[in-house]
């Protein structure tokens, strides 16, 4: 019993958690109640419709099918559910009287006119560009059996069909009535803030990886569900993940959308909500970037903390100012604003010049000079992130799912050896604000070796390799950060065409309205 | 009339490519026309049946709506339905009970009854855990509707409620019937052979990549559907973005082939589905790298042909290696056989650890040496793709944008001047046979420098640092390469764990199986 007690305490709790966070579901399902509460009230408990009650089920469907949470699908499913039910009863119709004609074949002419027609709507349905209408064609067959069936018992087409027609447009009406005229909930409301709150997802997501490159922070385990590309709980990686998945969200509010009257802000006819839909598009090829920067989180390639650090202001600067853009324009989006005179993505590709000039004044520590300057020489400074190469990794994972059975026990540990004794050890060295002399590169870059030497543990030739692989890894953390930045201006256009198409607001022209009208 | 006839034509042309590119669907269409006819057949050409004729529209309502494309969807939709009208009827049943109590207030117990069940039902619905239960409340609100108000009238409730049942359970069983013993189609097998698709599109992409990396094919201007990431006939983007867009598609059909009973060749109850989609979740982790690897080629930073050049013969391993690896595990997948004795993964990792070794000796070409080893002069060469200089070009996109409203027309073009005459000229200089040697190294990078001075175009200051971006491009590309290796031990983990709990042939076993028999 307390159980019990407590699995419905669970439910409880959860229902009004839903019901706190999104107070429109709570408004919806009491519309619902409401709306079948009306046609109960409309039909059975009024005298004068008492002989069609007999009718009442398809009020009922028309209004618990119909009726839907926004007002975008509650329209399309309507007139889906009118064309589908109008068509075949008129085609009904049509056959009724031709299949008279063959006399006392009529019942055989029936039942092969069903088959073609389930046929045909079935094939119909199937083909992709007509998936839209899968509930009017669904409707159009049922229509179609009823009208044919009963006619054929009763000879009584006209009056089933009006019948049915005439309660299916009460449930429609009743639906659509409840839904436009009491909290209106608008797909295209939807979509808007979903498109803007995407535009949060990637900057938040930007920083927290750029962050956690910087201070070196690493999945002790990669979450399996990372390496599976299920949901997860991590913020970086569920930041991009939600704006990648949006697509098909995103394709289904736009479908819903269209359907919409002019409402609320969005004062227009064929309000352009494509356009919402491409900046989206836009932002998320800007967010397959930051996916491959957190990729370079996750690798097993870790490049050493003292060559990061070298690169952290300009690293940093990039960052914030590509999230300082993406959040002004996500807030854009919100406000339905143009953007102003200045040009917004001036700052950011300032800071990547200065993080190229960078690294062309450092780029040989991105390379491994040893192999090629003085030749080939027994490498006896190994990194102890060689413990995980590649190969030796792969057999130890082979070896485990032999005898596991749980991808969850099996995510990959990497070694936090370098991140605990390598990053104290050289960070005073490399103090950000002078590494912009030259002087001290040679210096700097004996320091870090002398770092390797002290943790030597392995010593493969291979192991060399890998050590340049990950210095390369800052380099490859660089160019998809540049690489990122310079998706932005695509996304700058898309705004600015949406900001056109869909009439936004003028900043700099509401400010000299705003002026006369002052004096 | 010839317009219209073209149309005609034109559509039932493609009525035949689909059916002829998918048979399944004129069968799945002929067997709900089929079911159809068989239903009418069974009830209103019956004469015994005659009186429950009234309730004929239950039976083709649900063969209609619970008639799904594969046998799995049908299950659970059959199975809602039955849940639905079951619990519906028996609450339905104990509200009148209750509300005869009230007396004279039975009709308004009656309507609160109504709204609080459309409160509840819709409510829950909205509860994410709930959604595969969508169809079965709502069939639940329409039943209760439909028997309290036709008791309330009738005051005869289990006969309502009983001749409804009986026709569900009718049209239920012959959906189900028509649908299993006539050519079954099984979700299972389509999530089967969906992921195994996924494989090939990838390995395909990913040599589609590596090879117009190597072949410097540039997109003269970027589709602008890969800027807003819609889908594009690309064959290399698309071969990555239906995998990457296919989570949906996979949840979809795993959601149904759990319904589904043991059958051909998945002879297991319980049968490991989930696996399938995580095997493919792990490909898809695979997969970004490939888009990673897409986005240097898209990028407006563009390696030299001569440095890609030397790194060829590496990078074209690598990349056949990982693709046989890909369609390895592919095929494996879809012939359902483990992994033989060997390690699959040995030749593609052997070739990383060669193309590392050669980053290793030529890590020079990555980076530009002259800002750092004799100090800033001033640079007189060029490269002529600085002529898409950040700045300038972000410039040139926001005049446009001003003036034109497509963004198709917007899409930027990257000049081609290097690809043109900086190839050529190279190429003979650096034969990948011999670029093993050091002593050709200096020669090398001076050709590769009078390349560009011959071009010479544009002199700014920051036009270096775009030189030095470009060959850090190198890296990036290879780096993305190599951490794609890097994914694929996680990718023959969860095959060899699918391979495990699904009882996947072993064909080692088998060979020894086959031997003694053959004595």
């Amino acid at each position: 019993v307390v159980k019990g007690w407590n699995k419905v305490k669970h439910v409880a709790v959860s229902a009004w958690e839903m019901g706190h966070s999104d107070p429109r579901k709570v408004i919806f399902s009491a519309k619902v109640g409401f709306a079948l509460m009306l046609i109960t009230l409309l039909i059975f408990l009024n005298e004068p419709f008492k002989d069609v009650s007999r009718y009442f089920v398809w009020a009922v469907l028309t209004v618990v099918v119909v009726f839907e949470f926004s007002i975008g699908a509650t329209l399309s499913k309507g007139l889906n559910r009118a064309v589908g039910t109008l068509s075949a009863g008129g085609i009904a119709l049509g056959m009724a009287k031709l299949s008279k004609l063959v006399g006392e074949w009529e019942e055989v002419a029936i039942i092969i006119s069903i088959f073609l027609v389930g046929f045909c709507a079935t094939y119909a349905k199937l083909y992709p560009t007509m998936k839209a209408y899968e509930y009017g064609i669904r409707v159009f067959m049922i229509t179609y059996c009823l009208v044919t069936v009963s006619g054929y018992r009763t000879g009584d087409f006209i009056i089933t069909a009006t019948h049915r027609f005439v309660l299916i447009a009460l449930g429609a009406a009743v639906s659509l009535g409840v839904n436009i005229f009491i909290f209106p909930i608008w797909a295209g409301e939807d979509l808007h803030a979903l498109v803007a709150k995407n535009f949060i997802g990637v900057a938040s997501s930007l920083e927290g990886v750029v962050n956690s490159y910087l201070n070196c922070i690493e999945y002790e385990r990669v979450p399996s569900k990372i390496l599976t590309y299920q949901a997860s709980d991590d913020p970086v990686y569920s930041g991009y993940r939600s704006v990648v998945e949006s697509t098909s969200k995103e394709d289904a509010l736009l479908s819903f959308a269209v359907w919409e009257p002019p409402h609320g802000r969005y004062k227009m006819l064929r309000y352009p909500w494509k356009n919402y839909v491409k900046v989206s598009g836009a932002l998320r090829h800007c967010a397959f970037m930051v996916m491959a920067m957190h990729g370079c989180i996750l690798s097993e390639i870790q490049a050493p903390p003292e060559k990061r650090h070298v690169f952290r202001n300009e690293l940093k600067k990039v960052c914030s100012e590509g999230a300082k853009v993406l959040r002004e324009i996500g807030n854009k989006v919100k406000k339905m604003e143009k953007l102003g005179d200045e040009d917004i993505l001036f700052d950011v590709q300032e800071a990547v010049e200065e993080l190229q000039r960078k690294i062309d004044k450092k780029s040989f520590l991105l390379v491994n000079s040893e192999s090629w300057e003085i030749g080939n020489r027994p490498s006896h400074e190994v990194e102890p992130q060689d413990l995980l190469n590649n190969d030796e990794e792969t057999h130890f994972l082979e070896y485990k799912s032999l005898s596991e059975a749980m991808l969850d026990l099996r995510a990959v540990r990497v070694p936090k050896l370098w991140g605990e004794n390598g990053a104290p050890e050289v960070k005073p060295a490399v103090p950000a604000a002078i590494v912009e002399e030259n002087m001290f590169k040679k210096q700097i870059s004996w320091q870090a070796q002398r770092s390797f030497q002290a943790d030597a543990i392995l010593s493969k030739a291979e192991s060399k390799t890998y050590e340049n692989a990950s210095s390369l890894s800052v380099a490859t953390f660089t160019t998809l950060l540049i690489e990122f930045v310079a998706r932005l201006p695509y996304l700058v256009d898309s705004f600015e065409e949406l900001g056109e198409v869909a009439k936004f607001k003028d900043p700099l022209k509401q400010q000299s309205q705003d002026l006369p009208s002052g004096f």
